[in-house]
């Protein structure tokens, strides 16, 4: 039978872009659809690209809604600004599983949490970067998951095996290309496409995207002691995508073959990890739509590096297409029922 | 028991695209792939969104290879240059469903085909657009398929309720914009990134596109007289989608209910062609990779004209995602499988 | 002496774009640039491209800090939201030169300016378009300029040579791609970068765009009899550029021959037209940032009609371009002075 | 008396942009332009937003055209592949001035060269990048220049103040995105517009891009150590600009303060270069077409980097620009002559 599933924040690019794949999801039924300044109004409207659900109207983002107002609801997404989760997940009940597509229950540590969000912290749940050691356990049946942002989910990915295998310093450099869908659908003059095409720009230099902990988080973890992210995220002139370019000096004694075969071992079993061929690089245009993540590495021996680069689709593997993995595993379901790692390209 | 497919030309825009559709189709096996210049190549390298079929090789594109060579094909896909086709296709047997995303077998007037191919015409094949009427019986279990153009489809489809409901005189004025991968893959020039981002511009204006005939023949067929067809088509700076505005001038009595109803009857059942509601209008990201073409028409009582304007990705319902639909006519499947009518969006 | 120039509206793109011309022209200094949100902002933060500029502060939009405030400004631009202007103009004497870039003093019959603009009509002003029968003499010596429409600028200049030739039945119908500058800088959800790229689609479609009734009276006046136009504008996802398509039914005798007599008589002294060779089409990259128009024209001999198509940068010959080009006119100036016919491509 | 100079390579993206920024130059008389397999067609064609010399036809690129047969060419710009300029510039001359854009004049080193160029190194010239310290002298009166890469270019000036303040460690990690045009006008598949639009994508990934070494010497000769450089360039969706992402660990002791002072300092008397006001980052649009460097720097005290952040436009600055500058410098014109510092956008 059919798990119910709603949405709330189905206005958004992450909610729309969660509909595309639960329409396409063969154990999902899509209950109800929630917005805030957008309810009332045909989904048609504000997705025009979901022909399926094209008369759907958008109801208010309550609680009582997405309790599911009598009959059930079995999952709950919530796409809401920070902050806002915690207050409508306590209401939601024990049984339904809640996956959170904000940061709210990302960090473990309340004072990260405060010093970037600065509000309190609500708490954390199991995260939902399978591919994490211990992730996959940790997520089994659980009824809360918290999915990671769209630049952790690139980073960690595509820079874990090397601290996994114990070849990189702990002290990462990063820049990061992404697409404007992951600014948003809120109307802001510096998104307009008029500024952003035939421009490139960074934001939040210096270690103050929210992202940044969440990153030193995850690779700590992998690592096992503590590790400094230097994280510059930038605009690129596309709607979606993020190419993370992601360096680490290299312990003594590593070589190109050491670093390729942790990575070979990182990524063999993984469903949606996918190391390139050797020569081969990633793209953002060719995971477009797509659940997969394309990563490449090399060891620079000049300057005693390791660059690892990894391409995911924000909005999917990014976001919704992640949501909806740890959907799977959290319900017992195949973990790559209703995804692809076929892009649409060009 | 599934279908077995080969796809002649897997290299290019278009066998990317079909490829990236059969690998949906649960009725649909994947046989061999074949190319000229790319013969012995990973897919990997040429089609990297396509990861399931990444380590397949390319074979040389002859009739030996697209027969199954002892293991039979019953289908065959070609998307080769204009001309090639029938040479493969007599080889093929008559059992064999041939779906020819070429224009060989679009025209029926060998004339209209030697102005302006230059070459001596092949025949004329059931013409693989269901929605034009007459055109699912003729599909129906055939063994040959000629895909229309992309351009045709999308002013065909956005066009032909007028003609059908008598509505608009018989000298059509099209100015349509296409994304750059309709030019193919082929290096040119002017395709490059360089030169087409941030940059409009027409080609083959006055009648000189290969696409005109077949508009010309597919408006004529259904208002029952001789349409001129004034096409201006223009490069835009994207990868795929076409928008075409298709206007005509009203016949006398002519109002806005009239037309609209007229769209309304001829869409009413079509499970891809969608008009939208009174005041929404089509843009091109709304059906980037879906198989639905989104229509919109008004008309303009100052001018005397009406004005139609439709919207398809070029790549999916304008070659590959048509080819599928007309595949699953001929062969008795449900017309909508392994296709959708959501777009990747943003 | 320079003369002395305000720019009222100097935070969005028209007034950036003129800022950047006027800094350019060696008889213009700059005075007085006037905001209204933003007043009391570095222009720094609002044009960051206008490095020589970036620590002039905005004033508020007021008829005394236009004025001068006790130093003259001999010119004054407005580039005002529509229904502003005249109230302004008034206050600044019949001695200082007025170019309003905006729509108010545009339209001749008070009749269109109220249907399509829904407020009292100001009055009519010289034209800006100085290429057009008799502009140039109009323009010479006025204290106040009318600059044209971004589309009717495109439109007019591309047809009015078939008009003025008498080649062209009075029913016009025009497609045009316009960049996204064109709709100002305010932050509007269907403008954003995210919506944009990647996409084409249409707007103000059946005679609702308000550059229509502009087009009809440029063309009316030219042909010496009413025209009729269907306009079709699109938006085009690229900052900058109009391509417009402009075709018209050829009266009885026309020849490809005589079409193109007429552009090269038309365009024969013009600075800033340019007819392109034969067999080459325009591009707008072709025109980014510069003053110059390329058409091409051509013959359907089998659709029985004319197509005539031209590119211009929106805000360069289409807005701030033009302007300055008037101003030029209207100061006695050489017509070219601060303008070039060179584009930045690719 | 104007200088008459020949441009060798007119037909491609670096010496269109040249030929822009001569035409605007009020010493310059445009000599000689030459081609090697467009010798004999009209610039019209190939550079179709070069109005002004439409009509002009490419000679073949030889010694004797670019000596200027009888008519004296003064300056002499090679715009040409690389290993090809030594064998023109001997034939030209010790009294004319020939302003290498291509690299093989660079590198001091010949091994450098050598290994990533795999020819035999031809020597070192006068380096076009006025900003460093001691190149102006160099570059004056000199009769022959090397411009630098336009990678370089943008790296060097956004991290040459900390190494020349001792404000950072000696090992460089960098990320930059360039617009398409870095690449040529050469027509290869992974630059059509189909692929590039909509994706990021890295390439010479781990020390492997030719501008590798030209960094290392820039840098290294301004902090007076050797310094390592990890250098990643990437692909971005738009034709021109860089944006260069420059991080570097701090040495002991560095503040923001310190690190902004440094900057402040550096740049204080550069017409080109602009240290943007604190909180504001560049952008690539910003620079479109100018010669303007826009650079910000931030100190991350978390992870206890510096980093520095420069927007150029990869044809203006980044070349064609940087030769005029150069140019003038050797010349003793005054060193921004037909040069601007305000960008084209949006």
């Amino acid at each position: 039978m059919a798990v119910r599933a709603a949405v709330a924040g189905a206005s958004g690019y992450a909610g729309g872009e969660l509909l595309r794949l639960l329409l396409g999801h063969p154990g999902v039924e899509i209950g109800a659809l929630t917005g805030n300044s957008n309810a009332g109004q045909r989904l048609g409207t504000l997705q025009p690209q979901l022909l399926p659900l094209a008369d759907r109207i958008l109801e208010p983002t309550t609680p009582e809604v997405l309790a599911g107002q009598g009959r059930r609801h079995d999952v709950v997404f919530l796409a809401l600004p920070h902050g806002q989760s915690a207050a409508v997940a306590e209401r939601l009940g024990p049984d339904v599983l809640v996956v959170d597509m904000g940061a709210d229950f990302r960090l473990k540590d309340a004072g990260d949490w405060e010093r970037f969000y600065g509000s309190p912290h609500a708490g954390t749940w199991p995260y939902g970067l399978p591919e994490l050691p211990g992730a996959r356990a940790a997520l089994e049946g659980s009824k809360r998951v918290a999915v990671p942002g769209c630049y952790p989910t690139a980073v960690t990915l595509s820079l874990f095996p090397a601290y996994a295998a114990g070849l990189a310093e702990p002290e990462a450099v990063i820049v990061a290309a992404s697409g404007t869908s992951g600014a948003g659908k809120a109307a802001k003059p510096h998104l307009l496409g008029s500024e952003v095409m035939g421009s490139m720009s960074p934001y939040g230099v210096g270690g103050l995207h929210r992202h940044t902990p969440e990153m030193i988080q995850n690779l700590g973890a992998v690592a096992g002691e503590p590790v400094t992210v230097s994280f510059t995220p930038t605009l690129a002139p596309m709607p979606r995508g993020i190419l993370a370019t992601c360096t680490a000096k290299a312990k003594p004694g590593v070589t190109a073959e050491s670093v390729r075969a942790a990575y070979e071992k990182a990524f063999a079993d993984e469903p949606f990890v996918h190391l390139l061929p050797e020569g081969q690089w990633p793209a953002t245009a060719s995971v477009y739509g797509s659940n997969a993540v394309q990563v490449q590495v090399a060891y620079d021996a000049a300057a005693g590096r390791i660059i690892a680069i990894g391409a995911i689709d924000n909005l999917a593997k990014g976001t919704a297409g992640g949501a909806v993995q740890s959907m799977n595993i959290a319900l017992g379901l195949d973990e790559t029922t209703g995804l692809t790692t076929i892009g649409v390209a060009p």
